[in-house]
């Protein structure tokens, strides 16, 4: 498949990009909304990638482009552009499914705490917003950008996966097992989404509490 | 040290006392409203644990003798029994550490929300509730008690705790390390609640949607 990472040219853009071109045979395009830094940023991934003597070619594109060409879309972007990002890329989105990992959060006191939209949820936020009948998925939420970026990272992570489409959440699933060290799991619908977006404040908080520990994902057993 | 399971009838306070007595040194009291209740099941566990070459005195006692003689007391009751079970015990909590491993949760179309009551997070209202100057700490929230229960089972969980006292959070979290399987973490101070109360329907949601888990808990790493 083809994958647009829609503000991809950040840790959780890098991340997926290096990580989705190395482990699988699916073709990565980098977007974001200056093409000349979604060029950039893909000619890094490529070279970081072919310094580890992987082969894969990534290009970049603006938004609107890369999501035209591609069977998926990303939008690795914060839950503030998350509307404006479906704005400009909806003429490109017929067969198109979208994939929200993005999460609304505040700080208080030096905790973090889940501050959903008053949509439910970014993932609710998402489908409102995506033109009727395109797919939205929730998905790679609760992943630290960082790590995930470092491929000399091992990850033993689960990918927690909600959405009201069985078809487009198991292509989304598909995406997440094929990268070494993530496995897909179902969440649950749409309506489920806050409970997998809650995670993402609870795995910076324990991170921040226990000196062991950073850059966490979670695994289910 | 002396825990009292108030409400340690059921699959939670089966699953601490059987393994807090096979793993650890502390003596265990198991609490509930009706005091011959309690003496029949801590006699239960007994021979569970006898039946397994595991000595190890469980007493039985209603919740506030239980708590009168407990230096920790873990009210493993619902959600809508704290405020009444903290009422109950209140004059036996002098130099007692409170746990509240209760989480609200509703279900719609099938399902699990996280449905805090209006103080917040369960943790806050127990803390509301409880006489000025008692510790209260939130733990063992997230923990599939059917299989908490059944000592043939590992588990490989981690056990998220949250609190303002860090005393009170420190003595809780060695409890749950002392359990084999299990790790104590540090989730933040009490207004941290809300994100890890909300991990138990999450937990129950992805149970649901993937065939192959069940009696789920998580680890982070």
């Amino acid at each position: 498949m083809r994958i647009a990472l829609c503000g991809g040219t950040g840790d959780l853009g890098a991340g997926l990009a290096l990580r989705l071109t190395r482990d699988t045979d699916h073709e990565v395009l980098v977007g974001s909304r200056d093409p000349e830094k979604a060029r950039e940023r893909a000619t890094e991934y490529e070279r970081e990638l072919d310094g580890r003597d992987v082969e894969g070619e990534i290009k970049g594109f603006d938004n609107a482009m890369a999501t035209d060409r591609a069977d998926v879309a990303v939008l690795c972007v914060p839950a503030y552009h998350l509307a404006d990002t479906i704005d400009a890329i909806e003429d490109g989105l017929d067969d198109t499914i979208v994939v929200t990992p993005a999460v609304g959060m505040r700080r208080e006191d030096g905790t973090m705490h889940y501050n959903p939209p008053s949509a439910g949820s970014v993932s609710a936020l998402a489908a409102a917003a995506a033109p009727d009948g395109v797919p939205v998925v929730g998905a790679f939420h609760n992943l630290a950008a960082g790590r995930l970026a470092d491929l000399d990272a091992s990850l033993d992570w689960d990918v927690l996966v909600v959405g009201d489409d069985t078809d487009a959440k198991a292509t989304v699933g598909s995406l997440a097992d094929g990268i070494d060290g993530m496995r897909a799991l179902d969440a649950g619908p749409l309506a489920a989404a806050p409970a997998v977006e809650s995670l993402t404040p609870l795995l910076i908080n324990v991170a921040a509490n226990n000196d062991a520990l950073a850059d966490l994902g979670v695994s289910f057993h």
